[in-house]
């Protein structure tokens, strides 16, 4: 695992690096371009930006181009975040170990700077200085993946129906339900819109959009594992919270061994679609391994 | 103004019609999707679509060709009116005489719908379905020149200006800066995105983009005259209701007579900017002059 560490690493720096190119700070936009940096810049893994530019490595093309894509990817993961923690919605005070944003900067203020990052997203995907060397039908094309993936159909979908599942019976299909809309959704789309924008063929784009489906899930089983028995400090909030909340979680619905088994089935599908697509495609096929053994 | 009222319903009845299209009610949507179709259709007056087909036309295009692009812009002037009317913003519970999205949906579903809408709005603006008539790189730029003028540098970081306002003594410079970012930004895209998409030049969408700037600022001044001393039945909520929240509104900082004076000059040069776009854009020049006489 030493190797894909570094290559995490690496893409996690050229990442950040981009981020404060394309969020860069401006007086001009006064706190609510701070307090959308704030969040941008509090110490996020960057998973969706580093799968957009494995991807676009995937089908052999340049990491570079995907780039804005990427940072988008991240705009958007942010700004759900920032919602989500809203006392409207989850109510949560701390996140990755720093307080969350609507604590710093007030509940209205948190409001504007996730709706300034999702839109700021979709500049990004649509400004001619970023997409210059892509053809136009696939930067379109990749905005529109990324989008849907985005609302009702998937992420908004999924944070309403988890909303509205608070406190009910844990369900199988209602868990793979929310989780494959509120985080599989968007995780497929940056692995796929990553390798669609460096020139990918469509049955290229369809394997890693299979493939960014079963590790989206994955993560979710994982974290779901994590946070019923992991370390508070590594998940920067308390163990158990999900389920003091009654949150509708794989290990709530099935057990955590059953759990654990969907999840470990899911990785080894991934890491066969990763395998199909080519030496290129390591990083994924590694990452996808790696994804369950941090349950471990 | 017969001429004017005619084209107005027209249109805003072809807008009712293609937004019924493009978000229609689906069972798979859950209470999110009813919750977006619930303020999408409260009865709003379509103006900023409206403003966009007019663009089109005013170029000599069909208005047809910008329609996705017109229900786009009517679906983030929603999602801004919802997250606008939410506890934390200005905490209004009617609107256009029906109880706001929270009030019906909860808090958090009301979050959600707004977030929804304006990813659905980029969904329409890169929908290969839609867009399909038109240049790819004339599709991008429309959807770029939107997304500016809803973000931070734009509607999102006027909410914030507004938000820190609040109460503070009222200032012309500040009232402009504000007006020109919450209002004017997203007013002058629509019609001059309208007129991008149906293929105009670049001198007749930038002097779009001049009326709408100009529109956009009169159209702010008008509400602003008419909250002060109009009827509550026309508006859908109480008169002076601004000026109790200690808002910072063009009459409040220069006074009505002077607020008015100021509407009046801009509207002059917008209809001689749309007078110099050709007989196309009449609409778009008596609307201009239909403006102000609102507040008569």
């Amino acid at each position: 695992m030493g190797e894909l560490k570094g290559y995490l690493a690496a893409r996690r720096e050229m990442v950040d690096k981009a981020l404060e190119a394309m969020l860069p700070g401006d007086e001009s936009g006064g706190q609510v371009l701070a307090a959308m940096r704030y969040s941008i810049f509090a110490g996020g893994k960057r998973l969706r930006p580093i799968l957009c530019l494995a991807g676009a490595e995937a089908v052999g093309g340049r990491a570079e181009d995907a780039m804005y894509c990427a940072c988008a990817l991240e705009m958007i993961h942010s700004y759900s975040l920032i919602h989500d923690d809203l006392p409207a919605m989850d109510d949560d005070d701390f996140r990755r170990g720093v307080p969350t944003n609507h604590k710093v900067f007030g509940e209205g203020m948190a409001l504007l700077a996730g709706d300034g990052l999702l839109t700021q997203a979709m500049v990004l995907l649509t400004d001619p200085a970023w997409t210059q060397g892509v053809e136009p039908w696939r930067a379109l094309m990749a905005a529109q993946m990324i989008m849907r993936a985005a609302g009702w159909e998937g992420m908004v979908g999924g944070q309403a129906a988890d909303l509205l599942a608070e406190g009910r019976q844990p369900d199988l299909t209602q868990v793979q339900f929310i989780h494959a809309k509120k985080t599989g959704a968007l995780i497929a789309a940056s692995v796929a819109s990553g390798g669609l924008l460096a020139g990918g063929g469509e049955e290229q784009v369809h394997a890693l959009t299979r493939y960014g489906r079963r590790i989206g899930l994955a993560f979710q089983i994982a974290d779901d594992i994590l946070n019923l028995t992991g370390d508070p400090a590594l998940m920067g909030k308390a163990a158990g919270s999900d389920e003091a909340r009654g949150k509708m979680t794989y290990p709530a619905a099935v057990g955590p061994a059953q759990a654990r088994q969907a999840g470990e089935r899911l990785v080894a599908e991934a890491a066969d679609l990763a395998e199909g697509l080519g030496p290129a495609a390591w990083p994924l096929k590694d990452l996808a391994l790696y994804i369950m053994q941090r349950t471990h």
